[in-house]
């Protein structure tokens, strides 16, 4: 069991940022990860349609022999864990809404909390239920930022480009609305792709603010769970897989961006869902 | 034959700008636009299956008793005509790439064209091809502009950041590059979303740049059609059904502003491919 590997699943590259996480943090362990690169963005599609689809994700990932799953995309992390858990009931699975919601709660001192990710994750309302489970006085400005998944695939994450769009969601969040509901004091990163904007997100709301990255914290809580199921630390160094549904080139370059560390083609296998 | 349906397809939304050109120059036609939501972007997608995905989407609109089939996604048109063809060989297919490319060669003075589109649109260098097939004088200068599809999908079509990331690709073209290549004196709008962005583009390419939007001509194109088919001019009144693969509420919501009227969402059926 030790030496099974831990799936990660995303709608595309976006969940690399929480796979390099879960690298840094479990330098010994045997990954696979499955990005659905045939049906991104999931940000934008029904909570139903998510559901399906990573649901077929997980089947796939199981047949692997994983040891826990990883549900490294927002959006199927807000709605579809309920159906996944249920269908592979025997299989740890962590998303990364409890951990980013968890940490957000930890940071704040205020208990005012922005949120900003796809419009799927934030129609669901995942994050701001999640939050205010934990901390009953949390008040949870929520928007959706979709431009900010374009950017982040283009690469296009600093510059003025970047700063205008930052402002424009931003500005709404952390300016123009303080008047008639405060200022938060965090920020949740509620999409994988978001890590990549840090700096001109960090530029647009300045140094006050604590910016959540979920990525960090859903990586230690895998972690966690590895010890307490006595599942971890393979002696081995780091071994990853890749699957895509589409695209072996375009998951490659784009994803290397986002793993920070090159990755081939020929490294990417496809697989169909 | 004549009172059959036009049938009209797109991965998404984007197409209806295309519809929209459509009704105005035929206005006594029935339409079945198909959008295939669940799937789209094409633009980032394998040549391969972007072809596969059209076939199916022909296939859907083909048991509606259409009498022309009109493929309203650059993408689709760019790498997947000659395989629909094939396989429907008695249907008249129409692409927005021939028509796109013809407008763009009547508008030209000097030769020089650019053409902006998806990531597959413009690696597939089908527009270059089909400039040059025309104009064997024709300079070609071709760029992806991804970030205009998401502008133009949150309806920020106008403003700071609609402007930032015109300039942001266009002073590329029609500035930066000047020196090196000469300034294009047209610009093919190479994908159905960014007629949506012409304030936009306009602010920044300047007044003496012509700009041209396949739409209009590939209607122009359909209509000349059905005339020599004889199969056009049914007296009725434009009469349009929606169809999607997901997501009816955000079709319409979206599809609104495409389409230049109000859709709801009870007139999208969906459908499976």
């Amino acid at each position: 069991m030790n030496e099974a590997p831990i799936g990660v699943f995303d709608s595309g590259v976006g969940g690399l940022t929480v796979l390099r996480a879960l690298v840094a943090q479990l330098p010994n362990e045997r990954f696979v990860y499955l990005g659905d690169t045939a049906r991104l963005p999931y940000g934008t599609k029904t909570a139903q349609t998510v559901t399906r689809y990573a649901l077929q994700a997980a089947e796939a990932l199981n047949g692997y022999g994983i040891k826990c799953l990883v549900v490294a995309c927002n959006t199927a992390s807000a709605v579809g864990l309920p159906a996944i858990r249920e269908r592979f009931n025997t299989l740890p699975v962590i998303g990364v809404v409890e951990p980013g919601a968890e940490a957000a709660c930890d940071a704040s001192v205020s208990g005012h909390i922005a949120v900003i990710g796809t419009e799927g994750t934030i129609r669901g309302g995942a994050y701001q239920e999640a939050i205010r489970r934990r901390r009953k006085d949390a008040r949870v400005s929520a928007m959706p930022t979709p431009l900010f998944v374009a950017l982040a695939e283009e690469g296009l994450v600093e510059g003025a480009v970047a700063e205008a769009i930052a402002h424009h969601y931003l500005d709404a969040l952390f300016t123009r609305e303080v008047a008639a509901t405060g200022r938060p004091d965090t920020l949740v990163l509620g999409c994988t792709h978001f890590p990549m904007l840090a700096g001109a997100v960090r530029a647009s709301v300045g140094s006050d603010v604590r910016i959540v990255d979920s990525a960090i914290t859903t990586a230690r809580k895998v972690g966690e769970l590895l010890v307490s199921c006595g599942a971890g630390e393979v002696d081995g160094g780091a071994e990853v897989r890749f699957l895509a549904t589409e695209g072996a080139e375009r998951f490659a370059r784009v994803g290397s961006r986002f793993l920070g560390r090159a990755i081939a083609a020929h490294e990417v296998g496809l697989i169909d869902l």
